[in-house]
């Protein structure tokens, strides 16, 4: 959180319907990097040092509102409804900051990208003395886009939206992003002033740069990256952004000394951690909350979430760690093996075709081709506990709760219902019959049947 | 189809040898977006109004042949044998067409992505009066590809090869993509006038223009896309084909609601089916044949071909779905699981390493990790049925035909080869035996013997 | 190797520290293509027909020295220690070329992607009377490199670093890629006048061409492209390189007449070979020693590594070939199976999530869905044999060493232990036990429990 003396708060306007996106989940909602857009702003907010947040959503938007109502820290929803334009929208949030009396920055839940720096600056703009600050990209084809018309230092003298605009004007490629921030007091006060007397009938944000010029206040225009600005309206909106923040995310990886045989086909989350001197092969995606520590290497075609992947751990090719999984360093996740909520002591290996669920391995502990931890019964989960150094044979069956004990052995194929002693040996599966000619005779006999059925 | 007063046939020109596809498989057969290529002309035929469609092959293209008799409609073969260029390959279908009076439409079988509407288009001319509409592109680099020579409203005067063009002529950017248009009864008149003196001796479809042109008749040119005409020799060319394939179906998809996290990754069939607020994330492959509702969500690794996937039902990651797969609202298939031919009724779960073969599973029940429908015997298929509420243990195997009543539970490692009634418990596996101190035991021994080989 | 009346020899600087690959691996031991970056240097030198390779390190790099150690033919290791510069870099291999009389080329361990037939003209260059020949690169953006002021054929009259060029030597776009040849006399006589007098104190290769110049002698430069002569410093840089050797290899694929769908999607080795007629499908990584014949097909999500896969043999989706894998004709390897040094005969088959390790599978058999080769006791590996014709049932797990006899069957869920003879059956499980309700009355139970913790 950044150090200032003045009080922060942020308004995050929330409250767009997203006809485009064609969903039921409201447009905010939609991730980006594996996080709702919304919350992007927010961590945004408090980067920027905004104690207080205010979301401005609608009162159907039930699962908005449930969402944000389960974020930590002072964030209060405010409703609009009707929308009447986004001017209308932070005037909404007045009362959730009654009493506010410092800087306030309006931001959008549809904008995830928005680095940390520009708001510093929008605010720190407000502390040399401006009375309105606004955040403005560069475009080669600004188009629409309202133009921030400057003077000198990036002292902003009016919006002009484009269909306002002299030919000279439109010449501008810095636009105007929305983004804005003033003293609450002067928000809130010029807000008032603000007409709907528009095409739309609404009530713009924007006009707030006129007024406080028409009171003879400094503005000031702060640039930022056109790509930090994208809008996500609609799922091709929301696919760019994430193209964009994975492929910063890869370049910083890469930065890091991560090696990424293919850059292009590995995908972070937002809070992906992968210490320098990890290989990470092509086609591996990281859902939230993982960590791999460095030496460590994540073969193709993994999926890992919410793991944490130690020191020369080795996970795939085909692997899955889910939730839970805890990989201390050389364990070892081969092809086809899925590991949720298991903790994997040092050097332990499940390298074939297993499901570990709900349990704890043992530091060089060695689990079979084709395990199950039987964890579920239909109604409760139970955990499996296998000691150090213990080996499961080649598809075993663990019916939770049960334990192995350190350094004991399961015969392949065994179904394990009871703890196993340490040291012992345990088997647990039928006796090897044998029919002599059997094969043969059922085969002379399915051979002349299915002539039959074809003949049929 | 389209409503027309005048009836619509097509030639589509297959003949070609493909040597540079240096493939067994003849060139019109290789697939794009999972369909050959001949099909993709014989769909557009018949969305344009053909009726009648006639495929000109070599008489070696056994494959081919049989393919195309395989299709449905009024569809036949005609041979050319040898090729001696368009023109002839053309009139080698005027048998098949023989008492045809309506419209013709040349297309060739190497191009799959031409639009519905440029035929159309090419129908239309005709009807307005045009002898010959010919299907031109433009292009930036027009090469030595032919220069369509208009005048106006996009009136056809000649077809211009490039090594006989003028410098004038040569800066023409519209080309000729050589399908081409004329009521059957001038396409095949004037076809007859085509000769081969030229230096490959080979007779030009092209030559038609011309010659309508010389009996004072209107020619007219039709616009489409460039990529719309991309023409398949090579795999190179095939895979550009696809790109543009795959890259049109991605903005479709997104434009129609659909969340594709990385829409770079995912690979639609000619036919894929997926409703609005459909997630899917990176790195999935849909075959042929498949259908998701929405609300679904496909996760990452999955592939899926002649399947459906009912409303907030969840596939993957790691999923395979085979034809006859029908998972019915929130059915759940999770990691390593393949199905085939089974339907999973409301709410069944598999979510992981299963292999669930022609069967049924009934509404809500849970199959365990590692459970395997064992369906063949080498010589036929058999059916697992699942009752409502069944609970599988994991690892078991269930031997076909075999029947789980309602409610039963079949536990942890079984082998199930007899029905098991509704609501009991069926239990088939060996029993748990310890050899106290086993394991230790035979550790010390394989560790002096490790380390006598190591010696040795 | 090329035929030569010269003997050559090259050096391959190899001793930079590679700070910002950010690793504990020598810099030049990562891998492009699956191939360590030092081997490409040294597979060039090999195919521009050096006979003789020393390869400079610094002391401290023992992982690297170890590796040049283990590579075969005349190959070398000196040392630099400490570094001073490149001039210096070639002076340490001095005593290991001692009594060398031919050609002499410095290689970088850094640049994997440099082509043979460039180095072979840098010979060439000796050959037809040049003393020194240097490698130069065309580029659009020259900035800092340092230009090769050439005259005429290609030779060249100074190397000028970009700091001490005049403004028209900066418009030069021919740059020095820093690989050189002289003969090996020439090339030591002339590094003993090259001093150090320079900003960093360092002795520059590069000086070799201003003193050959001084003597009068002739120099030649040689253009290759700018993509060829990539060195890799950095994570980002060694992905690029990549990338360059894998669009190249991609290319090349199509060229040969082979099926990639999404070209994009597939990585190759160094060493891969995949046949004419081979289809591929989208995500398929290959790693080094795999060969695919004509008419196989590698379905989607695999992943092979010293495997052959033999004609019309099929794999995946999601399977994974490891070291060993050897699959005959029309061999069978489907989803979620992993097959490690095993030996497929023709037309046998492994369709669904299977461990198959160390073992023989004879022709025709049918290995049924989730058979497990338990091939491991924690200490030896053990072969599994089984014969032509047999079929193992579902679910079985086969307890090497083992054999099962030609045409004999393994009932599902089997434990196998003992050999089983041809022609027979062999079942090992439990049998099939019931109890009528059971289900049912635990489903009440446990219903009731849950209910109970959830008020608790």
């Amino acid at each position: 959180m950044s150090q200032t003396s003045r009080s922060r708060a942020a308004v995050i306007l929330a409250a767009g319907k997203g006809t485009r996106m064609k969903s039921s989940l409201p447009k905010v909602m939609h991730p980006v990097g594996g996080r709702p857009m919304v919350d992007w702003s927010v961590d945004l907010a408090r980067k920027a040092g905004c104690a207080k947040i205010v979301v401005v959503c609608q009162p159907s938007q039930g699962l908005l509102i449930e969402h944000v109502a389960s974020l930590s820290g002072d964030i209060q929803v405010a409703f609009q409804d009707p929308p009447m334009g986004t001017g209308h929208a932070v005037r909404c949030a007045a009362d959730a900051l009654a009493g506010f009396q410092g800087d306030l920055v309006v931001l959008y839940g549809d904008s995830p990208l928005v680095p940390t720096d520009a708001i510093e600056e929008l605010f720190a703009s407000l502390e040399e003395g401006a009375t309105v600050g606004v955040l403005g990209f560069d475009t080669r084809d600004p188009g629409l886009y309202g133009r921030l018309i400057t003077s000198g230092h990036g002292e902003l003298e009016a919006i002009v939206e484009a269909r306002e605009a002299t030919p000279e004007q439109l010449l501008v490629t810095l636009c105007n992003s929305g983004v804005m921030a003033a003293g609450a007091d002067d928000m809130f006060r010029l807000l008032e002033k603000v007409t709907n007397d528009n095409a739309k009938g609404e009530y713009y944000l924007t006009d707030l740069v006129g007024l406080a010029r028409g009171e003879g206040k400094r503005c000031q225009a702060v640039r930022c990256g056109e790509e930090d600005l994208i809008g996500c309206d609609s799922k091709a909106d929301l696919a760019e952004a994430e193209a964009i923040f994975q492929a910063r995310r890869r370049r910083e990886a890469l930065d890091g000394g991560v090696t990424l045989i293919a850059p292009d086909t590995v995908f972070f989350a937002y809070d992906t951690v992968i210490e320098p001197d990890v290989v990470i092969e092509p086609n591996v995606v990281f859902g939230p909350g993982v960590t791999v520590r460095s030496g460590a290497q994540i073969r193709a075609f993994s999926h890992l979430e919410g793991a944490q992947v130690g020191q020369f751990a080795s996970v795939g090719p085909f692997a899955r760690l889910r939730p839970g999984a805890v990989l201390d360093q050389a364990a070892f996740v081969g092809n086809f093996v899925e590991v949720k909520n298991v903790h994997m002591a040092e050097g332990a290996k499940a390298s074939h075709l297993s499901y570990l669920g709900d349990g704890e391995i043992g530091a060089g502990a060695n689990i079979g081709a084709g395990t199950i931890f039987c964890n579920y019964d239909g109604f409760f989960k139970y955990r499996t506990t296998i000691g150090d150094g213990a080996f499961i044979g080649s598809n075993s069956a663990l019916v939770a709760p049960v334990t192995v004990g350190e350094g004991a052995i399961v015969g392949s194929g065994s179904v394990v219902t009871k703890d196993v002693a340490a040291g012992a040996l345990a088997v647990a599966r039928g006796r090897q019959v044998e029919r002599e000619g059997w094969a043969t005779a059922f085969r002379e006999k399915m051979t002349a049947k299915k002539a039959e059925t074809k003949r049929g």
